[in-house]
């Protein structure tokens, strides 16, 4: 059983703390839509799905306090809530789509009485919560089929339970494949600047056991060069319509290594993850983030004064890469245009 | 006028602490080889021409306070100088190479008094050292000569005047440049585990006031995938006789990707970095270090307890990535097996 990234519970969404992470286990409670987004941006809570989840919260706590009012006044705090939330990190598109699922429930009944509204809206966060964590296992299972019995997995950022509801997306294909019998290690990349991998990603195999070794960043090539790696598997803050995914940065450079090296690399992500109105990798918007991440750590600071700093924090690898998508629905093989709009009309719950 | 990283002075070895620059500055003093194998070991001096400076003044310096006696007692005291300053770190061929040219005077008069022998050893290693920046000033003008009149230049890890006796390497080459007139700003990685990028090159920069971004090893393809980049430029550790280019850790991605993304990537080193024994990187031996590099920083820890780590100091970067070797005696374009033999030939310094 893998951590939970958050609950919610009589007003109030907690959230580990996932900046102090392994070295202090601390909990952060929003009680509001602004306190939810403040936690998003500051990555109190982060990865793509749990981001997702979070907003749905943030938005039905909001939704909680107005919940009495006229509609119209309650409306207008919803319309409040929605912006800011929206505006709290810009790449991972699972924001987004848990938005919008929670608006469509919104604007479904425009005279539903607002304490009725924040019912359902509550309802559909905790859809958008126990969806999540039903995909993460479905997307296990689909993944764990693609590993041999012996193998050392690459992963890189940590696309782990505590990047989702619960499970994961890359580890949660790791956890299914150990679940499954199978002989799994961990080579872990520490994931400069924030460092999900060295700090969460680590965490999360040592507390279950899972063989993990811990690299940096620029020891995967060597690592793949020496044999040591048999598959790859990330996660994805966004996927474009031709199959390119947005993810941490770095993901990129592993991804291109891993081809040279004749390594397969995989993406495991929910369908909320895939923008269809990205026609391509180009399309989806990077986010900047702040020099103080690049210059240290936390209160610790290396870096010179005076130096400039660049700080993108992801990146796009293209489709051609991509050795497989895995979501809930199942594994899209060498993933291009025409595979990625097959594999999402089939399913079940279209989010375009 | 770049920083003088060492000082060999009235018995003692002065050296710039690299451990704790840039925040701090700070020299350590060597008395003796112990402690300047200590030195090296624990980084406090690094950069593979820097390391055969300094050990070759390490040797000099055992070599005066044994001057006077016997020679026999003269010649074991120098058997072991050799001993631990050759055990002190692997993969830097110039820290045997100096050490080579040391025996050899010390070999070549067996008979001469030890006084006498001691002030040809520091004579040698003095002169070790002057040659260093003078390779370095030749490199620089061939190198530059290579770069356009704008160009924006990533480099990984400190090939600085901190690597070596003064200018550097590929931070030779970029000086030698903005000296030429060019217009030329620096991108550089952090370069985890030590972060050589983040605290050496761009302080090093920052002092010349050449404009430096810094980044975290897993942009730098990301920078080149969005036409950031004109070059790269790296320094070595060693390379063998094939080409191939022993260098720190992360240097094989930097140039997979370059390849990908047919930005030239050029490699700076003096003649006494080649080693014409080893038939290709795989003879190169490979450091590994202390986990607690990878773990944290300093005395900061972020990863877990029970997590295992690997630290390779170096990789291997396949000579057919490098668009050319720039040493003091020219320029290897495309270099093979057969342009380096001919290369090292030429060089009045012929250093096997």
């Amino acid at each position: 059983m893998s951590v939970a990234t958050m609950r919610f519970e009589d007003g109030v969404l907690h959230l580990i703390d996932q900046r102090v992470l392994p070295l202090a286990f601390e909990t952060v409670s929003c009680r509001n839509a602004v306190e939810t987004a403040d936690a998003i941006r500051s990555m109190v809570v982060r990865g793509a799905p749990a981001i997702g989840c979070a907003a749905a919260f943030g938005l039905a706590l909001d939704a909680q306090s107005a919940a009495g009012q006229m509609r119209p006044i309650f409306d207008t705090t919803l319309d409040q809530a929605f912006a800011v939330l929206a505006a709290s990190r810009p790449t991972a598109v699972n924001l987004f789509w848990a938005l919008e699922r929670m608006r469509g429930v919104w604007t479904s009944q425009s005279t539903l009485p607002s304490d009725e509204m924040a019912v359902a809206l509550v309802r559909e966060a905790q859809a958008i919560y126990d969806e999540d964590i039903a995909a993460n296992r479905a997307m296990g299972a689909h993944g764990a089929a693609l590993l041999p019995q012996e193998a050392c997995v690459l992963t890189h950022c940590n696309a782990g339970a505590l990047a989702t509801a619960g499970h994961g997306t890359a580890l949660g294909v790791i956890r299914s494949a150990v679940e499954a019998g199978k002989n799994i290690s961990v080579i872990a990349d520490e994931t400069r600047p924030f460092l999900q991998g060295a700090r969460l990603t680590a965490w999360e195999m040592v507390q279950e056991q899972i063989p993990v070794t811990l690299i940096s960043d620029n020891m995967a090539g060597h690592m793949m060069k020496s044999g040591a790696v048999d598959a790859v598997i990330v996660g994805a803050d966004r996927i474009a319509a031709n199959g390119d995914v947005a993810n941490k940065i770095g993901t990129y450079m592993v991804a291109v290594l891993a081809a040279r090296h004749q390594i397969p690399f995989y993406v495991a992500a929910p369908l909320s993850t895939f923008d269809l109105n990205a026609a391509d990798g180009d399309a989806i918007p990077i986010e900047e983030r702040a020099a103080d991440e690049v210059t240290g750590f936390r209160d610790v600071r290396w870096a010179p004064e005076g130096v400039r700093v660049a700080n993108p924090a992801f990146d796009v690898t293209p489709a051609e890469l991509i050795a497989a998508i895995i979501t809930e629905q199942g594994v899209i093989a060498r993933p291009d245009r025409n595979k990625v709009a097959a594999h999402c009309r089939a399913a079940p719950m279209n989010n375009q």
